[in-house]
């Protein structure tokens, strides 16, 4: 075994860093007190500072303008873009534009990927992803009421889908509806199917007010209507009832960024609560650091944290050689490990700064809101524990 | 021993559980996605229903128009009120104004009872409590920097304060100032003085943005600035130099009013789980409510709320015959045991709830959000447990 | 409400307490360090003290030579016996006789009541109930493999039990036995049936090995073989395929015994940290008291036995006014609430003690071991959380 | 990063893990119920096995007579061993004489090391190491009171030790004892001293009952009382003061070695709880297995166990790059870690085998009672997260 950080990706890692830590940190007071659309004009800014230092996507393969990083080795960057809230939509590397252009990547048509791939690389339009319905549990992927049914050269989208992240402003959607009602396997159902967003039937309801804001433009989550909704049927994407295997390819790279994102967090969490500790003064002969239970909680998040990492990585590491699939338990693992872990840390960093921590001075209560999904969405923390223990137990029962 | 409720109790907490229910659940689709502000005239048609049903301010003695109920009666319809965020502030038992009419009510001069307790009691003004500092400790009250210096017949008022809840709207402040700095013990250098919010040199910065919410009128918490403010000598409550007394004094029953409104907020979320894990459906053969996993939680929060309610019973009780004081110990420890019980009650129902608890489409969000701060204010967790740890300590070092 | 503790309870308790502390806990080295019959006459003279000072099996109606006290009061005495292991046999409240003489005081003819109730309630003789089998779940009582078969005027038992309790030295054994396999309802088929100890076929296989120790006499668990055992079906207990609901009847007073008795062990435990934690010397600045993760473990400690009494004592207040089937939610509740509670504590305690809480030195490492069986035993956690869910759940399926 | 296994190392685990299936763990039942001298004979047969397939002390340099793996590679083997409580004996990995013998290399004079080096290391002598003492705190070692005077040419040692583990049958005493109480570090105070146990003066006082049990051989914790005892000075281990220095060199690769023998526990609970859970039928239609509370319970001790052996692995790769020294914060951090994650496991497969679960019938009881000891010796849990929170903090003080 080898621990040791590739040597080329540290100095990468610093640059990163120091762009997040000088650029980014410092707008976070006007992203957490302001309405993020307000915000895109100088995060368009700063997204081309990156593109100009090279650092543009570091997923994306360089075909497509991005720096070519094996998962393993980006897992390294979002953890570090994850030290701050607009990290990722900086470096065009935030979800849902990430899955879409992966499965446009493996299986857009050329047209697709001209029409649709390019300019989402380049970060020139935002795109969604309509899964999750109000009326289903998103524990249960193949319960699914949304339908597309062929009429002549179309199908025609009839749905109501919920937590359509960042819809607000999106040029398109990916739409999993379904389409062979009748398949044998109930897991060959459904498709994805592109949608632009400005085809007729196609509604935005509202941006859900998720935990007190309803925000707007990549940082919201929304509620979409498809009645009679038509577009060609050249806007398939992939094979007609291959829905459920392209979207559970895009989440095992998927989880990868989202823990290594919560492992940043919880960084950036950790990081907040010392620096406060040894500042803040209780008497006259203590400060906050010198608290026993303060302590502690810093060990303990230190120790979660890199045990947390270390899982992580080595899922990156299986992926890279084994594939998603072949990893799936490892996977499984880590989405409920980084999840619980992110929300203990949150909470010792809140608990630290007191009063402080309540208010939206710091992007703690931001986090403490808004990574509560963590434990629920792609898979809330019940159903990974379940993968996790059928695929122990299947060795016992033989 | 006897566990059983007076009878007189039980009719009236009826009434008011079917006012809650019928009343004011129904505005809470409002409460969560507009301003409060908003509500407001609303909220006074309810506030008139309350006072003609006879059920106006429970808490308060009779001669103030309430209904004076001791406090371990009381405490059953906190619990009751605390169903809904909505609940106090409609029967007018809402903080910071229960604590502050108290403190009217037992240090108030007959001039200072008339000019603000009466209008208080009646709901036709609301007050707010300046007490903690951002630049100094919730947890060490000793440590302060508002200044109250004689000058003529006035005090002149410097200050820096925050998290001065519902001070948006309010109508006088009751300030913790620093009036007597060389006095022998650090327990009597501050004193609590009235101060009208229109005074010159007081000033509401912001309402503070906590956890996603600046909020507005009673459902705020400000930064409040005191610069050469000048209020008459003859504004004090209380003797000089008793402001810690008398804040601890309130402290006692509030802590009992917040515990048994946490409680309320807890069996709530309790009943939105369950009712939500019996209609839910996860597959063809199973609802959320077979999942053990879920039935676990249900129990678990069963045993907790009955717990936890009948310690904070007992610590009213306690109160009730020997006064907050000797109930010290009491009182720490359901502070710290209610709040936690609190979170992890809320933890439970939204993580059943999947997506939709993380919306606003249920008051499980609000209360996860705001209750956090449970944890923190009033002392945090980390305070009580040293009060009663020190107690307890205390008979072996004999 | 009314928490007080009836008057003419608190000497009697103060009684029972000092002959604990002054008489019993000095036997515990013994207890720690001897097979447990060889402390058999000694503690014959123990009983002896307390007979001669009136207070003799408190839970037993004074027409047998109790002291006839109601559930709810003996509850307090059984936690002071609770605070060490020797308390309940010396009082002859000790399982499992207690639910044995309860069950013949209900159940018993006057022949069986005279043969076998006086004598153990005199504590002449000791007694021991073979339910549980090895080879079914203790969680479900209805799989049992155990049969009693009539042959002329008599049963004949063959089947295999263990975890029988003390029944080395026993000189009668309650059995369950199916006698009714064609009986509708599963839990109409067993019964329970009166086996002197010395009857053919009645085999003590071992005492089992158990946490390190098989032990001897009272302290002890058997494994038990019935071989064509045959005893007259006057032995019978009740009536014919009652066995469950006799044995459902026994739990609940005999919950609230175990859980009084666990709090009391969980008071004991406390009080050890507490006085080791004032004692200690970390450095030349600073006792183990001093530590806040000490600390906090105290007052935690303080709160979870505070919080388990109160459910406890609500519970036989409940029992004494409903009866334990309706109190059976309250009931399954204590159980794994005081149960984990008591598991708590007694590992702070023990990490408070360091190394000394490893040995034998002190009894916390008797009741950290053997007290594990307490999430186990009368229902796992798992059964009486599914029991408390089922309740719940059931207002909401109406 | 690279996550394999170095090739060379997968036949060799396979091969002690066979061994270890095949000949050891049908011997548990002996260890777990007769006295472990009893066992003697058939463990040298065993020894001699491994020795025959040139496994013996797989961590041993090969020019003693072992197989020279470096730290990170031994872990992999530590961890297989510690499937069985006889493992790390039978292959002569066992402490406290892997640690003495380290120190023996890399302190002992020739002499010394031809004297008791070679022997132990051929497995024909045990030795153990008197480092705590009763009165003095574990986690505060400059804390001691036993001294070493200079008398002629000899040392003079008086003290009282204990948990000195397996000194019953060893031949051979490393002793902590004051030998410059003047030294202006408290570090530089204490000397190890090598004390052949037939020396006079040496004196074992008892096997403390540890947990239930004394134990006997390898298998026993003794008190020891130095009187008086007199060795020549050329006994001295290293140089004069450097016993704390010496003691600390010594623990951290020897806490690699715990930690993943306590891996190795922890996978075997496991194995146990999965191997149990599918054949133990609850009802006619489920099976242990089929609760959602065991399942659960296995992918959370999945993902701990993966989460702490990838840390354990981690600090190993740090000590063989970095040093003990360098990597204190690393391996305080797996300490802890561990140590829970441990004592959660084995809790879990106890709770799921229930009553068998408190037998002596498996290892479970076993390592629940004695394995309690990781979370305290070698440091308690506190004075390790207090190593991290200093670590962690140093970086903000600046």
């Amino acid at each position: 075994m080898d621990f040791s950080i590739p040597a080329h990706l540290e100095p990468m890692l610093d640059r990163i860093r120091h762009f997040v830590d000088t650029e980014l940190i410092p707008l976070e007071p006007r992203f957490l007190n302001e309405e993020f659309r307000h915000l895109l004009p100088i995060l368009a800014d700063k997204r081309r500072q990156v593109q100009a230092m090279g650092l543009w996507a570091p997923w994306l393969p360089a075909e497509y303008g991005g720096m070519g990083l094996p998962l393993a080795e980006y897992a390294h960057v979002s953890e570090v873009l994850g030290r701050t809230p607009l990290g990722h939509y900086v470096f065009n590397c935030q979800a849902p534009d990430v899955g879409n252009m992966e499965v446009l990547m493996m299986y857009g048509s050329p047209e697709q990927q001209a029409h649709w791939l390019d300019p989402l690389a380049r970060g020139e339009i935002r795109s969604c992803f309509c899964m999750t319905e109000p009326e289903n549990p998103g524990s249960n992927p193949v319960l699914m009421d949304a339908t597309a049914v062929k009429d002549g050269d179309d199908y025609v989208i009839n749905g109501h889908k919920w937590f359509s992240t960042a819809a607000d402003g999106a040029a398109m959607a990916i739409v999993m509806a379904i389409t062979n009602p009748e398949a044998d396997s109930r897991h060959k159902r459904a498709s994805q199917i592109l949608v632009p967003t400005d085809t007729p039937g196609y509604r935005l309801v509202r941006n859900i007010s998720v935990m007190g804001e309803a925000g707007s433009d990549h940082a919201s989550h929304a509620e979409v209507v498809f009645e009679n909704c038509r577009v060609p049927q050249s806007n398939l994407l992939g094979p007609e009832g291959a829905g459920f295997q392209i979207a559970q390819e895009r989440l095992g790279p998927g989880r990868i960024h989202h823990c290594m994102r919560w492992i940043g967090i919880a960084e950036r969490a950790l990081d907040l609560l010392c620096a406060y500790a040894v500042r803040r003064r209780l008497s006259s002969s203590a400060m906050l650091s010198d608290q026993q239970a303060v302590q502690f909680w810093i060990a303990e998040s230190r120790a979660e944290i890199d045990a947390a990492r270390l899982l992580v990585l080595h899922a990156a590491w299986r992926i890279d050689r084994v594939g998603a699939s072949a990893a799936r338990v490892e996977i499984s693992t880590i989405k409920f490990v980084v999840a619980n872990m992110l929300q203990q840390v949150l909470d010792r960093a809140i608990q630290v700064h007191g009063a402080l921590g309540m208010t939206d001075d710091t992007p703690l209560s931001y986090w403490y809101r808004h990574e509560r999904a963590a434990r629920i969405y792609d898979g809330p923390d019940e159903v990974h524990k379940w993968v996790v223990a059928r695929s122990v137990l299947a060795k016992y029962r033989q």
